[in-house]
C-alpha cells in the first residue's frame, strides 16, 4: 500500500520519522528530521506537515517540531503498557519507599528489555535505564528474568549471539549464560552485580500474568555491595500484588 | 501524499485505526478495527498487517491485534509528556502521601484537558479521569486552570461555546465562566465543587514552565466537603518543585 520508490511503505517511513526523536532530541526542524531519517528534503517536509495536521507531531513557536500529545494519547490510551504500569505503580511505590533505590518495571519488546516504568529515590545511586529506554536481554537483571521465563525460541536466538558486553562484567559466554538462566528459573530471582554498571547490583523477579506466563520483570538497582534480602522480599510481595491488580482490571 | 480514493491521507487512516483502541477495548480483530474505523475490510486487513510489520500493532496468540510496545516507546521516548511526568512524579508522590486522594497532572491537547499522570490512593474517593483520558476544559478544576492561563484565542473559542454540562453543576454560562477565569488568574487556584462529579471537589493550581507560561495543571480530587487548605498548600509547593525539576532536565 502506498509504497515509495524505494519499496518502503509509508508506515515504515512514518516510523523512521518518529524514530529520529529521543530523550536527548525532543525538538527538531523538518530538515533535520529528513537528514536523520534519510528522506529527501521535500518528502520530509511533506510528511512532517501531514503528521502535524493529524496531531502526531506539533510545531513550537519557532516552527520546530516535537512529538505530539495526540501521539502520546493514542499510544497509551488502549495500551498494555499503561494497564501494566497502572496496576504496578502502587506496588512499585511501596518497594521504593522501603528500599529507597531505583525501582523498575520492564517487558520484552522485539528481543530487547524495554523499561516501561521507573521510580527513582532522590538519593538513589547510578542507573543508566530510562522509561522507554532499552537494554539487551542478557545484560540487566530485568532482562535475565525475561529471558529465563520467556519463550524457548527467544532464549535460543539470544544464546546464539552475539552477546554484547554492556559492562566488563556482563555475562557473554553462552554456556555460562545458559546455566545462569536454569538457575534463575529454579530460584525465581536474579542478583546481577556489575552486569550493567560496575557500581551497582540489579535485583529482579518475574511478574506473572498467569501461573505459566511471565509478563514483566520488576527490579531494583542497589549499590554494588548492599545486602539484597529485603529487596528480594519486597520485590516478591510487589510482584504478587501486581499480578492480582492486573488481573482484577482486565477489561 | 498517498491519498486514498476518499481524499484522506494514509496518515489520517493510521490515526483512525489507532483511535479504535481505548481503555475498554485493548484487543480487536482486524475486521472489528475496519468496522470501527469505517474502512473497507480489505483495506483494514492490509493496514493492520503493515502496522504489525512495523511493531505499531501486535498480534496475540489468537491473531487478535493490540497496540504495540514499539508504538508506546516511540510516543514516549522523546516526548514532552514523559519529560513533564518524570519531573512531576516525585512531587506528585509527596502530594499524594500528604493528601491521600487522587493527584493528577493535565495539559491542553487540541482544546481539551488531557491527563498525563495520575496517582490514586487506595482509599481515595470517586474520580472519572484516567491517564490519557480527556475532559472539556471548562469542566474540571485542571481544565479551568489551563483555560485561565492559556492563550487568549483558546479562551475565546471555549467561551463562544457550546459549553457542555459534564455534571449538573458544571458552569455553562459564558459570562459567569469569564468572571471565574479572571478570579482564577488573580488567586492562582481553582476550587471546583461538583463540576465533574457531585460527590467530589477538584482543587488545581498552575504549573509554570517559565514565569509567563503555564505548561500544566496539578490537581487533587477531594471528597465534596473536605477542607481544601492543606491540599492548596501542598499543590503550590509541588508546582514550584516541578517547575524547577523540569527546567533542570532541559536537554
Amino acid at each position: 500500500m502506498a509504497n515509495s520508490p524505494s519499496g518502503e511503505t509509508l508506515t515504515e517511513r512514518i516510523v523512521r520519522v518518529l524514530e529520529t526523536f529521543d530523550t536527548d532530541r525532543t525538538v527538531q526542524t523538518a530538515s533535520e528530521i529528513g537528514r536523520r531519517a534519510r528522506l529527501p528534503s521535500s518528502t520530509a517536509h511533506r510528511m512532517v506537515a501531514e503528521l502535524v495536521e493529524c496531531g502526531l507531531l506539533e510545531r513550537d513557536e519557532d516552527q520546530r517540531v516535537r512529538l505530539g500529545m495526540r501521539l502520546w494519547e493514542l499510544a497509551l490510551r488502549g495500551s498494555r503498557a499503561l494497564r501494566l504500569r497502572q496496576a504496578a505503580l502502587p506496588f512499585m511505590e511501596r518497594v521504593q519507599a522501603r528500599v529507597r533505590e531505583h525501582t523498575q518495571l520492564a517487558v520484552v519488546e522485539n528481543g530487547e528489555t524495554l523499561f516501561v516504568e521507573r521510580l527513582s529515590h532522590p538519593k538513589a545511586g547510578a542507573n543508566i535505564t530510562r522509561v522507554a529506554g532499552r537494554l539487551p536481554l542478557h545484560a540487566s537483571s530485568s532482562g535475565l528474568v525475561l529471558l529465563a521465563y520467556g519463550p524457548e525460541d527467544l532464549r535460543e536466538r539470544v544464546l546464539a549471539g552475539p552477546l554484547e558486553a554492556v559492562s566488563p562484567e556482563t555475562v557473554t559466554d553462552p554456556a555460562r549464560l545458559r546455566r545462569d538462566l536454569v538457575r534463575i528459573r529454579r530460584e525465581g530471582v536474579v542478583v546481577a552485580p556489575g552486569s550493567v554498571e560496575g557500581v551497582s547490583t540489579g535485583v529482579a523477579v518475574p511478574v506473572r500474568e498467569r501461573p505459566d506466563h511471565v509478563m514483566a520483570a520488576l527490579s531494583v538497582v542497589l549499590p554494588r555491595d548492599a545486602p539484597t534480602g529485603t529487596a528480594i522480599e519486597e520485590l516478591r510481595a510487589a510482584a504478587a500484588g501486581i499480578t492480582a491488580a492486573y488481573g482484577a482490571q482486565r477489561p
